[in-house]
């Protein structure tokens, strides 16, 4: 028998803390009876939580962490009253030590961003890490990166990028040569800004054996679901990613007030409550949580900070495919099939 | 009495061409019976379409143009086969040349913009002109520039984008002073690239009479409406709008499957028929149709290419109120009235 998979837990992340991340740990793991976690947090706090759930608290270490780092504290104050000794900072450590196969976090992106740097290291072959959102489409989901953690990007960083997702999409769609597309403002290769266009060759001539490269893709290619991995610098991604996010929120809106505009609708929303619901679940955003951090020597899965118990227990399911089918290693193979393109 | 308004319109452009932009211009009549219209052409494939609509015949004057830009054409291939005699050319002449007060055109984007900057020019104080989109917002309306004119931007551009926009939204939304924000990764001041920053920088200090700047605002403050002006760059704006385009097209996609789904869900859409139309409407893109060309010599309205006669007609009545209540005068007083403020 294989030795059973750990996923590290910063019990203190988020804007509910412990009151959700440890609800949300049980609720992952009646899904997969077979994880076990590490868990890193204020003592007083999270274990009269543990201790209400005894599946959780038999599968689960606890150490106690003297130091939470706060939703709104700087990278850098964070890294300087939270290294060694925070949640954050622990949970990530046991991912380093080999102790735990992936860490999931619902602390605030940027302290976790410098902390990971900091303790598990960027990849050799990498330039930069970044983050990568699941994103709903109609044909399923699609992997977006980056969303937020670096901004600007040279086409060395944007073929990065590509392997990093297509490592990620591998393993999250079970698909041997996901495609991948670079994400622009038109589909003609004469379009966009100039490391968009040469990073667009060099996908193109590299020919990887487990990435197929589709050529730009559209704003509006994302929620068609149009390719696999959708590729884009930073700054983009997380201002498409959240204006998505606005837009569908907007919507939900506007549908409530007409189901609530006249007495037909009201009972026309009666008779399809049951479909409503099922949208509802479809645009539910707890239901894709987890943002994973890509190129460190590490796994780390990052929950929205405003996630319920159903949000971190989504994060936590990605954490446990991460670990149980090797996304480490995926990008290491991948990372060493990068034909070596020269620019320009 | 003041002399009526006159709006010149490329009768050729869109996918649909002269059989949508003619009764569009019939619709937009009905509405604004004071306006008059100039209209370019094929005079074989419009004559018949004015002929059928005494009143739209009347206040048109038409004019044959023997060639049509092509929605692929590239703008330079625009350029050199439609400069001086393709109906979109001879309706942007008609604004430069006094005759007409705004264009509209639903012809290609790429050529649309290359033909306006070499008929119109740019505006002496304006380093290149945007495309700016009206946005439904759960709040109502606002202004997104720019939407694909140029990509990349630095802050005096930005600076340029908020003038000209908050400009537009003078009219659009008849507000004095309307309120302004950059479009970045996060509302904090140290975040986001280094333009964007000074740029900020700059407006803040500028306080302009006719301009409130907010500050950064994220994606999600888009479609909530935050601000009446967000201002981005091109490549930015571009996947932006096409991204919440795709997500209003997918969340569609999922209510029209969900309420098809189950006897229960179609007895209920039939009661709500009247609100789901109601919401169909508001997320109909022919309700707001129309980018705007701002920075250039003279008011030029972009129709979307797909656009039908209600689009066409949408943005028909944009270019009225342009018009009508002089966007580029608006516009010249505004950047009069811009400091110089030294950057860095």
């Amino acid at each position: 028998m294989t030795k059973a998979l750990r996923i590290s837990i910063d019990a203190m992340g988020g804007d509910h803390g412990p009151s959700v991340v440890v609800p949300g740990a049980a609720l992952a793991l009646e899904r997969h009876p077979d994880m076990r976690f590490m868990m890193f947090g204020e003592e007083a706090l999270v274990r009269p939580l543990l201790d209400e759930r005894p599946a959780l608290a038999r599968a689960t270490e606890f150490r106690h962490a003297a130091v939470s780092v706060k939703m709104d504290d700087k990278p850098s104050q964070a890294l300087r009253v939270g290294r060694y000794k925070s949640s954050m900072w622990l949970a990530l450590q046991a991912v380093r030590d080999g102790e735990a196969q992936a860490c999931v976090s619902a602390g605030n992106t940027g302290a976790l961003m410098a902390m990971s740097m900091f303790c598990l290291k960027t990849m050799a072959q990498v330039e930069r890490p970044a983050i990568a959102a699941i994103w709903p489409t109609v044909r399923g989901e699609s992997i977006v990166l980056d969303v937020g953690a670096s901004i600007g990007a040279d086409a060395s960083h944007y073929v990065n990028l590509a392997v990093l997702g297509a490592a990620m999409a591998r393993i999250v769609f079970d698909v041997e040569r996901p495609t991948v597309g670079i994400l622009n403002v038109g589909r003609e290769e004469i379009k966009g800004i100039e490391a968009v266009k040469e990073a667009s060759r060099m996908l193109r001539e590299a020919q990887f054996p487990h990435l197929a490269y589709h050529g730009f893709v559209e704003g509006d290619d994302i929620g068609k679901g149009t390719v696999d991995v959708v590729v884009t610098e930073g700054f983009t991604g997380n201002i498409a990613l959240k204006t998505a996010e606005g837009t569908a929120k907007q919507i939900g809106a506007y549908l409530k007030a007409a189901m609530s505009r006249t007495l037909m609708a009201k009972i026309g929303y009666l008779f399809a409550k049951g479909a409503f619901d099922a949208l509802k679940a479809k645009m539910d955003p707890s239901r894709v949580n987890g943002g994973v951090f890509l190129g460190l020597e590490g796994a780390v899965i990052k929950s929205h900070g405003g996630a319920d118990e159903k949000g971190i227990a989504a994060a936590i399911d990605i954490a446990y495919d991460m670990a149980h089918y090797d996304l480490m290693r995926t990008i290491r193979e991948m990372l060493e099939q990068t034909p070596a393109v020269p620019p320009g």
